[in-house]
């Protein structure tokens, strides 16, 4: 083995095309599809295909029949009842004694795998019709635009002008107030319709001791800094009006130490709210990363559940019916999980039936900055922000280096890690992107998000070699490399959120960095091709089933170059990203299925030569093409 | 990446050379150490070794410190708090910008990896301390050996002579009864002292409606057949007084139809036992894959665990009083899963702390058909049968194929699948054990059991070219394979299981065939040099702390053969396996640490050329060979 892939492996995904129901119950039966190309001498690619579905707890094996032939390769199908709320499946293909394979959810393996990376089918994770069809556009409320509130400035607020230079080290980070507003947001809608957004994602918007607003000091009352309750609820009719979703962000592994409940806490040792928190008997209370002014939520409390996510009552629920239409949830990966006590599948899931209940269409989205697959099955959040399977992969992959040189490292960390982000080849990216995926439900990586950054990295521009030192004065120097970032954030699965400013080529080299104010009024900064390349891609993918709904299938990664299907009952794209220069990419034409016509929509042309198609050398490029069959007749 | 193995590898495992504590309690900090061996050319393998250990859901990094060094390596420390009752965690090892490596329980990655391969530390996985020293023998009550007890032969069983051939396929296979008792069993103690055995495991004994058993009728009296509970009491008493542990049988997933609880179950629906099962409204209920005979238990009901496994009246505490010091717990893998729920580790939770209050010395083993890795994190069984990580595996390796014709494939079934067993090379089979184990804590795979063979699958003989046509007429031909598996059973963590006959060359082509009556009367038809090389082997095993209580490190594994050392603080030993002749083998000594000299305990010996240790290319063949250090001064 190695991390190459072969273009002609056999094929099943948990998409429409590969699964015969999109949203089955318990009880169900689900008919599964596995499409196995020929061999490149024409001959069957298989001549058994079993599937082996694990109900309660053991292996059962039943043989798949083949459906259907034609001239590239094989249909197989088979029934699978769905007995658990989480089946495992994988399917064993051979074409004789000597040939032993396991097609999972991570690839084919020619020896036995455990079952981590096994496909799975979860009939609790009924995410709402919409999401796929969305492109976010996140909003750092301080930073995106102002106007008067009248709301008188707090003690801890430094409020500087719009110009000013964003510190981002320092004990005066957080203090910085810039002075954006959610009246200003609305003022911007625009903005977003015109870049092709669907929704807004706002950072955190309840009253709190920072700029970031992590640090709550209330869950009921919205910043008067920012406008107040009317302001959001102003905000919310606005989008809904135009069309646009909101979504907001709630911290529910911890508050900030002015907040109400742990004032309360703090002073009365006998009140409800003392089993908020986890006090020690010294009066020491656990926090978040032992940050003591952000003490941590101990989820054992019944009445903070009540209060935070439980029933009509909660937080989660009331600001839904005041115009939310979901949440992002602040470390979803560290809520609920406090030394010996593990409570954190138990609040994703109290936290989505509330959700569910006071809207069947509210999307329930978990911060996870590492692994989250554990928390992915299907009762509890509906996804995850995909820094692991994308936003990771895509950097190593993107990596520019400094502006400074080539091939010298820019500098920064890598994500927390004490190393410079490293430079990976394609085919490494691709491993680490189909180990994540291939341990989560199809549909659970379809509701979650592709950041190419946020307002907790440096920017993706900057990463990709648009320099370090931050603002907008190394305008297209990491250009091309980010628009490769931008096609694949735009082509891949999952829920594309554009933080606000990448679109213009803002650059920046941390989290506290990137948070910079827009520069609405120094238009001449803006890198007008990037922006004219978001509104393309962006455009592309509202355009085409295949980019918000297809499955995905990898045909080539190597090096400088990946390729990659995105393949939907009503149509067939080719994706072909390169980050540098190199040999044209050789494919065998029966992987695009019988007789494929290959039409290029965007980047550097494709074509067909004898039994290949060819892809082009170019790069950094990105290219979309239409795969349709000609097949007999047509 | 290839499946190839590194030899200069870092190296970290759970065993005590790399861990500072044996059973760490919540709370308490551990020192972990690397080890990095120097590259080819004499520099260090790393400039920087950093601990991410996951804490409450979120990465924490913690750098290392090289705490020594030496002419081949260095040896990196850190110490760990364990917060959580399991940790899981990783090293990221790096000499600089270019280099990006995650070493794991799995090997070495050059890119991000989830966290399923993590080390892991279970504060709650507390194995008692002889487990590790065993080498179990697992009898077949029916079959071992017979006695008279007077006991009247039931309806059900077809009485047949010891020299009957077995019936392995039809009706009448469970059925045929060849009356082993209890009391022959004790008769015949002194073969398992002589191999070696220091535990004897025996499948279930409870009165039942086959020769099996696994089809309980009660789990009140041990079968009148065996000789009744008395006899269960003289067994283990001469087990104990002749330093034996007695290891029982227990199906906690299902009973036979004739059981007590099911009959009142049955008759009468608003009997209490009516709950232990589940019913449906047409009188129709759940059982063992469909099976009617074999009612599946509901473990929703808190009656059914305060008789099966919940405190001291149940079952499996009232056992272990009479004599028993363990329980392997019968397709452990499907007890408590029921369509929509899933108390498994529930189940699993409460047996273990049953037994230890009965006993704080009792072992709980699972078995596990596939994969056990998500039933093993601590606080349910001890280990699992360890069929995935070690059996086949090891089949795949050491398939034989036919004796009628080199290549020609047994037409054995592949452990439940329909295909032929699969001929793998060792790179292969080392990944699927790497994957597997890496995927528990290091005590769970030390806790569980290493299995050629067992009462439900081939004997491993016939597996490696002994023939398919069964009892001992094949003795010797699959003698090489057989014995380099011995070998491996023998030296590789996990306590070995000898499957009664399989010491003296018995062959068998499905598990029921492998029940044999134990050809006492018959010892020339015993494969002596096999017998003797079990002894040779347990007795190695015995001798060593390392093969018993050792880490493992990989140094080689491709082709035709494969290499490790099992490292211990008092000692490390090398291990070579080949199952076919073949080139020499040739590492570098640094990876064995400084200044090593090698001496060879069984086997074609080792040499040193240069700075190469030269394993001989003889095949099949294994061989065990002592790491020492000459150091200066030695």
């Amino acid at each position: 083995m190695t991390y190459d892939v072969d273009p002609l492996a056999p094929h099943h995904d948990g998409s429409p095309a590969y699964v015969g129901a999109s949203a089955p119950a318990l009880g169900e039966r689900v008919e599964l599809r596995v499409r196995v190309p020929h061999r490149p001498d024409g001959t069957p690619g298989a001549r058994a295909v079993v599937l082996r579905a694990v109900r309660d707890g053991e292996p059962a094996i039943t043989p798949a029949e083949q459906a259907a032939g034609d001239d590239a390769g094989a249909w197989w199908s088979v029934t699978l009842a769905l007995v658990n709320p989480v089946t495992s499946y994988r399917f064993l293909v051979s074409n004789g004694p000597a040939d032993y394979r396991w097609l999972t959810a991570t690839g084919v393996h020619a020896r036995d795998v455990t079952d981590a990376g096994d496909f799975l089918i979860s009939t609790e994770h009924r995410v709402p019709c919409w999401v796929a069809d969305q492109v976010a556009y996140q909003v750092f409320p301080d930073r995106f635009e102002r106007t008067e509130t009248g709301a008188p400035v707090p003690e801890w607020a430094r409020p500087v002008a719009w110009d000013d230079a964003v510190v981002h080290r320092g004990p005066e980070v957080p203090f910085q107030w810039y002075g954006g507003t959610l009246d200003g947001v609305a003022a911007r809608i625009d903005h977003l319709e015109r870049l092709g957004a669907t929704l807004l994602y706002l950072t955190p918007v309840f009253e709190a001791g920072s700029t970031h607003r992590y640090d709550a000091v209330s869950f009921e009352r919205v910043d008067p800094l920012l406008g107040g309750d009317a302001a959001l609820e102003r905000l919310a009719d606005t989008l809904h009006e135009r069309g646009l979703r909101l979504v907001g962000d709630l911290t529910t592994n911890h508050t900030g130490d002015r907040h109400d409940w742990f004032r309360t806490a703090a002073a009365d040792p006998a009140s409800v709210e003392r089993a908020f928190y986890r006090f020690e008997p010294d009066g020491s209370y656990a926090s978040w990363l032992g940050i003591a002014s952000l003490p941590k939520l101990d989820h054992a409390s019944a009445e903070l559940a009540r209060r935070l996510y439980d029933g009509p009552d909660s937080v989660v629920a009331r600001w839904l019916r005041r115009g939310l239409d979901g949440w992002r949830v602040d470390v979803a990966n560290m809520t609920g999980r406090l030394g010996a006590e593990d409570r954190a599948h138990a609040v994703a899931a109290t936290t989505r039936r509330t959700m569910a209940a006071e809207s069947p269409d509210a999307w329930l989205l978990a911060e996870h900055g590492h692994d989250a697959t554990g928390d992915l099955r299907g009762a509890g959040w509906h996804g995850t922000m995909d820094y692991a399977g994308f936003t990771r992969p895509l950097w190593c992959w993107l990596n520019g280096g400094s502006p400074d040189g080539p091939g010298l490292p820019h500098g920064l960390d890598y994500l927390g890690l004490p190393v410079d982000i490293p430079v990976l080849p394609a085919e490494r990216a691709v491993a680490t992107m189909r180990e994540v995926h291939g341990a989560i439900p199809f549909t659970v990586w379809q509701s979650g998000t592709n950041h190419l950054d946020s307002h907790d990295t440096p920017r993706f521009r900057t990463v990709t070699g648009g320099g370090t030192s931050g603002g907008t004065d190394l305008v297209g120097a990491g250009r091309p490399g980010h628009l490769v970032g931008l096609a694949l954030q735009m082509t891949m699965p999952g829920v594309p959120v554009v933080f606000m400013g990448d679109e213009i080529g803002l650059t920046a080299v941390d989290g506290e960095h990137a948070r910079t104010p827009y520069p609405w009024h120094d238009e001449q900064s803006w890198d007008a091709p990037t922006l004219a390349a978001y509104r393309e891609w962006i455009e592309l993918r509202h355009r085409h089933v295949a980019l918000r709904r297809g499955g995905l299938r990898w045909l080539h990664a190597h090096g400088d170059a990946m390729t990659f299907l995105r393949e939907h009952p009503d149509q067939t794209l080719l994706v072909h990203a390169t980050r540098a220069a190199g040999p044209e990419v050789r494919l065998p034409l029966a992987a695009l299925g019988p007789d494929p016509v290959v039409t290029t929509l965007v980047g550097p042309p494709a074509r067909v030569v004898a039994d290949e198609l060819v892809l082009p050398g170019e790069g950094p490029a990105a290219s979309v093409h239409l795969v349709s069959s000609g097949g007999p007749g047509s």
